[in-house]
Formats: C-alpha cells, sequence, structure tokens
C-alpha cells in the first residue's frame, strides 16, 4: 500500500459520514444535486484567519490572493475577514467587482498585464504591483491618458529564496518583480511622475511547511524592504511581504509551526529600523487560508478489479483535481489526503487505486491506498482541495465541465 | 541554449511572417480580434488524412478521437474526412450531435461513464465500448428500462502494451477495459441479451514515433482479436486497433515512419486469420491527426532581463497550453517549438526564455531558447498545438478565460 496525506483537521463524523461544518456529505451532496462537488467549510476559514490573527503582530494586515479560490461566496466571506486581496488578471479584477470588494483594498501583481488589465486596474483605483520598468512606463502612459493618478507599488524581485518552498518567486533571474538592485532608481522615477506610491512587494515563494525558513525569508524581505527604502530616499507607505506558509499534503507532512512564525515576526516587528517604522505591512495568503477548507466530492460509479487491483472508478477526476492527480508541476506522484466519505469510520480493509473518469492513465485521485471496501454509489472525499482545484484544473477536458461548488 | 522542438511541415514564411494556410500570422490575429489564439489549419488536416489513408490498406477505416480537439469546425471538417468518431464522455456526445455528426458513427470509451451518459449514448444509438461487466450490467439494464436495443462491444485491456508510448493503456492491471481473459464470457453474455454486438475495442497505448513498436502492438492486437472471437464463440463484427502513432514535440523526434507502419499492417492483413475475414477494422487516432496541424499564437507583453536573463512575458501561458508547460504528466520538462511569428525568418540573436502571463513560475512556454530579437508586440507561435492544447488546459486559472480559436 502506498500511504495517504494526513487529513486535516477540523472535519468530522456523523452516522459513519464525513461531515463538513455539521453536515453529511450525502446532505451536502443531495443539496448540491450531483457529484462531482466542491464543499468549502466557512467555519474551517473563519478558524485558519483567526489563529493567524492570534498568532502575528496585531500590526501586521493580512490579504487574500484570490487566485487560490475565485469563488464567489468565498470571496465575500473573506471580505470580512482580510484587509486586502490580491489580484493576478483583469479576470479576477471583474470578479472581485462582482463579488462587491472594495477595489481601494485590491491589488494586482502579475508578470504579463496588457494593457487593457493596466486601465480596468488604475480605473478602477486598484494598486498595480509593477513587474517591470516597462510595465511601469505603459501604467503611468495610461494613467496620463485617463487623468487617473494610478497607484503604484513595485514588485521586488529577491536576492533571495524561500528555501524549501514549493515554488519559488524569487532569488536569481526571474520573470517575476524588478530586479533588486534596480528598484531604487524605478521608486524615484514613479514617485516623480506624480503616482500615488505605494511601496513594495516582496514575494519569496510559497508552500513551505519549514517554519524556520519561512522566518528568515521574512527576515529577509523586511531587511530588504529597508534596504530599498532607504536607497530610494523615499518613505516606505506599504510593504507586502508575501506569504509562504504551506499546508501538509503528503504522508509525512507537518502543519507549519504558526506559533514559531508569529513569535519571529513579533521580534522583527519590536525592532525594525525607523525607516519602516510608519510603513503598513502585510502577509498576503491563499492556501494556507482555504487549502484545508475544501473537500472535493465524487461518487464510485464502476468498482473492477484488473490482473488482481481493486479500481474504483469515480464521476471526478483530473479535470478537476489536477494537482491531487499528480500532473502539476510535480516529479514524484504522492497521494493527496482521500477516504471513503460514506464509509468514514470504517476500517481498511482493502488496498484500491482511486481512478477518475478520464479516458487517460493520468488520472488517479489515489494509488494503492488503504480503504475500507467501497463499491458503486459510494461517496469519495479528496481533501486540501479549497485551493488550486477547481480553478487551477482543465475543467473542459474530454467534454466534462465544471464541478459544482458550494460553501457552508 | 535549450534546444526547441522541430518545427511541424508544411508552415510558410510570406513577408518575413509565419504563415498558415497562406495566411499571415498578423493578418490571423486581426481577424480573430486578440491574442491568444488557437489557429488549425485546414489543409494540414487534410493532407495528414490523405496520407494516412494512402499509407494504410484500404480496408481500414478511420476514426477521429474527438478528445484531442472537439473544436466544432473540426469535427465538421473531419465529418467528411473520416469513418467514425470516438467520444469520452457524455458532453463530447452532447459536441458531436452539435456538430451535426450521425450518431452512429460514434463509439464512446470511458472508464467511469454515468447513468445518465449510459442512457443518452443508448438512446442516441451510439456503440459503447463497455469498461467492465458491472458497466456491461448496467448499460443492458439502461437499455431494457428504455425498450432500446444497444450497440455494445467491449474495450479490451490487452495483455501487452505500446513500447515506448507516452501513454499506456494496456499491459497488466488497468482501469481501462476488460481483462482479456474475462472478455469471451462477457462476450457471449452481452449477445445472449440480444444487444447489437459491436466487437472490440483495443487500444494498448499512444504517442509513439517508433513504427516497429507501433506495428508490433497491431500484430498483437489483431492476434489477440483473433484468439478471443475464437473463445468467444462468436463472429467479431468491428474491431477498433487503437491508435499509438505519436508526433514530434522534442528536438531530436523523428516524425513515426507511416509507410513502415501501412506496409506491416498489408502484410499483416493479407494473412488474417478466417474468423477475422469479415471483421470491419479501423484505427482510432486524435494528436496524429490534428496536433501538428494547430498554432497557438499569442503576444509579448513586456520583455525583462533579470540578472541577465531575458524573459518574454506573453499574453498567454499555461492556461491554455498545459502540456507544453511541461507541467501535464512531464517528468523532465523540454521545450515544445516555438518560434517568433513576426520575425519568422530572423536569425538567432539571443536566447530568451518565453513566459506565460501567470503569476507562477511553472508558465514557461519556452526556456532558453535560441530566437530572433523580440520585443513588446511581437507574435509568439507555439507549435504542435492542435491536439490537447485548448481543451486540455486548465482556462479559468487565475481568471484568465479560454483563448480564441479559429480553422483556417
Amino acid at each position: 500500500m502506498k500511504p495517504l496525506g494526513p487529513i486535516p483537521s477540523g472535519y468530522a463524523l456523523i452516522d459513519g459520514e464525513l461531515a463538513v461544518d455539521g453536515r453529511k456529505a450525502s446532505a451536502l451532496v443531495a443539496e448540491a444535486g450531483s457529484t462531482p462537488l466542491f464543499v468549502y467549510s466557512a467555519q474551517h476559514i473563519c478558524r485558519r484567519v483567526a489563529e493567524l490573527r492570534e498568532a502575528i503582530p496585531s500590526r501586521l494586515a493580512l490579504h487574500y490572493a484570490v487566485k487560490a479560490n475565485p469563488f464567489r461566496p468565498v470571496l465575500q466571506l473573506m471580505d470580512g475577514l482580510v484587509d486586502g486581496f490580491d489580484i493576478a488578471s483583469g479576470g479576477e479584477l471583474a470578479q472581485v467587482q462582482a463579488a462587491g470588494l472594495a477595489a481601494d483594498r485590491v491589488s494586482f501583481a502579475g508578470p504579463g498585464k496588457r494593457e487593457i488589465e493596466l486601465e480596468a486596474a488604475i480605473l478602477a483605483g486598484v494598486t498595480l504591483n509593477l513587474e517591470s520598468a516597462g510595465e511601469a512606463d505603459r501604467a503611468m502612459a495610461i494613467a496620463d491618458r485617463l487623468g487617473v493618478t494610478p497607484r503604484l507599488a513595485i514588485r521586488v524581485n529577491p536576492d533571495f529564496d524561500l528555501k524549501g518552498s514549493g515554488m519559488k518567486m524569487g532569488g536569481g533571474a526571474k520573470p517575476f518583480g524588478v530586479d533588486a538592485d534596480r528598484v531604487p532608481e524605478l521608486a524615484r522615477r514613479i514617485i516623480a511622475s506624480g503616482a500615488e506610491w505605494r511601496g513594495f512587494h516582496i514575494f519569496a515563494g510559497s508552500q513551505s511547511l519549514d517554519s524556520d525558513a519561512v522566518s528568515e525569508t521574512q527576515r529577509q524581505a523586511l531587511h530588504l524592504a529597508a534596504r530599498l527604502a532607504a536607497e530610494s530616499g523615499v518613505a516606505l507607505p506599504h510593504c507586502n511581504l508575501g506569504g509562504g506558509l504551506g499546508i501538509p499534503y503528503f504522508a509525512g507532512d507537518k502543519p507549519v509551526d504558526l506559533r514559531a512564525i508569529g513569535a519571529k515576526l513579533a521580534e522583527q516587528f519590536a525592532q525594525l529600523p525607523d525607516a519602516l517604522t510608519n510603513t503598513r505591512f502585510c502577509l498576503e495568503m491563499g492556501r494556507y487560508l482555504v487549502g484545508e477548507a475544501g473537500v472535493y466530492l465524487t461518487r464510485v460509479v464502476d468498482r473492477k478489479e484488473s490482473h488482481g487491483e481493486v479500481f474504483l472508478v469515480v464521476d471526478g477526476g483530473l479535470h478537476h483535481q489536477l494537482a491531487a492527480s499528480g500532473n502539476f508541476g510535480t516529479v514524484v506522484r504522492r497521494n493527496y489526503p482521500v477516504a471513503i466519505a460514506s464509509r468514514f469510520d470504517a476500517p481498511v480493509e482493502e488496498e484500491a487505486s482511486v481512478v477518475g473518469c478520464l479516458c487517460t492513465p493520468l488520472d488517479r485521485l489515489a494509488e494503492k491506498g488503504g480503504f475500507p471496501r467501497a463499491d458503486v454509489g459510494d461517496l469519495i472525499a479528496v481533501f486540501c482541495a479549497g485551493a488550486y482545484g477547481a480553478s487551477a484544473s482543465p475543467a473542459q477536458f474530454l467534454g466534462h465541465g465544471p464541478a459544482a461548488e458550494m460553501l457552508v
């Protein structure tokens, strides 16, 4: 048997079934009308934000990275929980506007912003995290043409990365941000243009479970912010320190030590250099806030044995759960946390692979896991489905279309 | 520099630009109104089908695997070129129906067919390639309830696979098809039920460039079909031999030797066992027919240098070209064929990476390739974009949405 990932805390058992926020999986599916279905737990999200707020210094604001999960009810829930939103495209700008979020709480980062995206963001009053000097020129020209004062920040390509992170966003040549040594000159040029100067965005990586590495990166980001502010010769109104906190997906993964990170942040903020005393800092997180709050429910449509192996074929698959299938930036496939939701307290009885309904050998949701015996009609839960699930998977592949989504 | 994949034949140069079927890239983009844009060449598709028809024995029918590219104009073009269609979901059934294709030319394979998909297919008169005994039971029960004679075939899980193939669909325990040794009993049971018996579907793998391996797999498939027909004790009306022919994506890849495969098929069909004399055989292909006929055009929105490396940031990315980014079932990332479409005849002047507009380091369309110097506004072409591009990529990722598509 191959190990399954750890089931996140906060899920309950009712009448032998997995329950989310007090509601049984079968009842959630009945309400949605069909499988496959993404269920997001509002309680889980609220609890996670509260834990985070308690752990980190109160002067640190919290931003939500919309890309992790742009489902409208999730955005509207977040509106009451966080201090700002980060978007990555004109499409996400439309999503936050449709959700009724205030544009002045929104910042926009992304390496390939088109003219129409820059224009829409400037008109809306969104802060642009500029990714290059060329993009700065385009933004300033558009604002000039529109007669609008743009809100401009610089995304910095730091000289360090987040050690052990799943996604490295800094350290060396990168398509993201402006190389640190070119930042001061660009900052002065932006301010001279009459734009509203919004400071720096420093994002070194994401999905790290190593709290020491996260703390070290935050220390370096603060140090870099201070140095660049000093070299720029201007005050730093805002600084987005990025995120970096990961969630456990695989067997052996341990949750990041939030208290340790919070304690280190408190130390660092207690000895900020004078240049940063009046700077408003934020952390920007997506996956950490919503990833473990989501469950993907899919129904077994066939149970078959082939050459002695058991396959549970479900009505979902990689078209909704690309990362869980191991096909999204993964070198070695490992199992996500997966369980039989309709037999959530039953003991392990057999080894089985959970495969999706797509006609490709890539479509595996669990490989040779240990499960209670499941049959046609049983519900399967794939956990850690709250971030980069529905929106980061090829929903139209093989003509299947998107899954339903529900916030409970 | 890292090598780029080989540009497929059939593309031309007009006024220094890439041209598809006699039309310049800039003109195609102007007609579409925006980038990114998938352009599919009807001439390329027709030529490929003609070459294939000429190479293989005339008694072999040719089916198109809709999953490779379900764009409606492509389906309608194929309607006049091939003898049948293979679908993989109820969604693809709706797509072929919307394109006006006759359902009696359609067969449906896929490991997780839901009840509503089985019902729709049976009602439409589509041939079901049954993936398990359980699915056979469900299909027969539905047909009985509907009072319709279902068209049923068995997808066989062969005891062999296609050596060196990109996707292995047979050989050992698999979620696809019925293990060969269980096929005869199921065939007899289907025929006894009064269903219209449609024979076997034997698919051992896909995306192989080794013609000897393809031929050997076809030989084994014919041998297996004969053996299973004999063991079943019934005539074999149809047999889908699958596909398997790949296309070159990466440096060093050579096109499959179509003549060699055709010659071997002719030999094998000249000595068919008596039991298969009246069997209608088909090959089923998707990628081989349309893959090289497609080009993805995307515009440079930023040119930046970071620590001495050049990045061309484009308005497309992995949300339309997941496989080209190296994130879809790939262990080692290699470059697809990529070129500057607007400077198609210019010499190599620099090393540059083409990165998409998504805010993730996964979004790379070409890594450290050799290109003429390109700047903001230039068009980039990613070749081999005709199959598993638009439909197999996470179009909604980061809120971007799908690219335009055009058949010329």
